[in-house]
């Protein structure tokens, strides 16, 4: 499991952080539908619809409500790796059952690593090219990200 | 393993036949780079460089040069899926470590089922939307998969 962590800086963005709760309660607010609803938008923005198949192929879904309303309409992608408690690849390159997109955009990739009673958190985000690594960056990924990891930790310590 | 069978009339292609060589020479012949190249691209086109790393998020590779010389950059994409002697998956929408590229293409689902001594074939080209199918029957899918399929069986068999 290790090379999906070969990181590229021109291509790739990294988020990562030790944080103080164990990789079991992390995963289990990653992988259930209505755990995932509660943290995985940043504040105001909600997830109000999320769609989850854990196995390669199967389909990872999320829609997205602004703060006055707005919802942003889903774009269905599919996990490729299911690592139980320790990693989680999905991507929207690739539809459920595999099937490819007009528009890819990423892969991400998150390791929940045990590090002592916690856990040392990493998301990765891949893109096909500098354009698409730009503007992601642009797009407030760490910033975002970041205050995500920041509802999941308190989320997750909730199911503890 | 079933439901990458769900196809999709409008945006998929498939072929399939039954074939007079068992699963396990077909796979063979399929996920070994020396083999591969005898019989992958329909003659007079030959296949002259193939890297295969048989795991999901392995690369497979193929580099094919024309009667006249002229060799076809390669376009590397990546397992998805590789159940031993029947199935594989693949695609070009992913690049080695599942990165996402450009201009993704397809995904290719390749079932080999035991039937009798021999084999029921399928090879399922997805495609993202309609307008990719078209091109890829244009290009001559069946022909081109039929006629490498024939080559498959004769190499096939001198592996038995």
């Amino acid at each position: 499991m290790s090379d999906s962590r070969e990181i590229d800086p021109e291509l790739d963005l990294v988020l990562e952080r030790v944080v103080d709760v164990r990789p079991e309660l992390l995963w289990k607010a990653w992988t259930d539908p209505e755990h995932l609803k509660r943290w995985f938008t940043p504040k105001p923005w909600e997830t109000v619809e999320c769609e989850i198949d854990l196995r390669p192929g199967g389909v990872f879904s999320t829609t997205m409500r602004s703060p006055e309303g707005e919802v942003l309409p889903a774009n269905p992608g599919c996990y490729l790796e299911v690592v139980e408690n320790r990693k989680l690849v999905f991507t929207d390159a690739l539809g459920p059952g595999f099937r490819p997109k007009a528009s890819p955009f990423m892969t991400a990739v998150v390791l929940f690593e045990p590090d002592g009673t916690g856990t040392r958190y990493t998301a990765i985000a891949m893109h096909a090219d500098e354009e698409g690594r730009q503007k992601h960056e642009e797009m407030g990924f760490l910033t975002g990200w970041g205050k995500a990891l920041d509802q999941l930790v308190e989320f997750a310590k909730s199911l503890g």
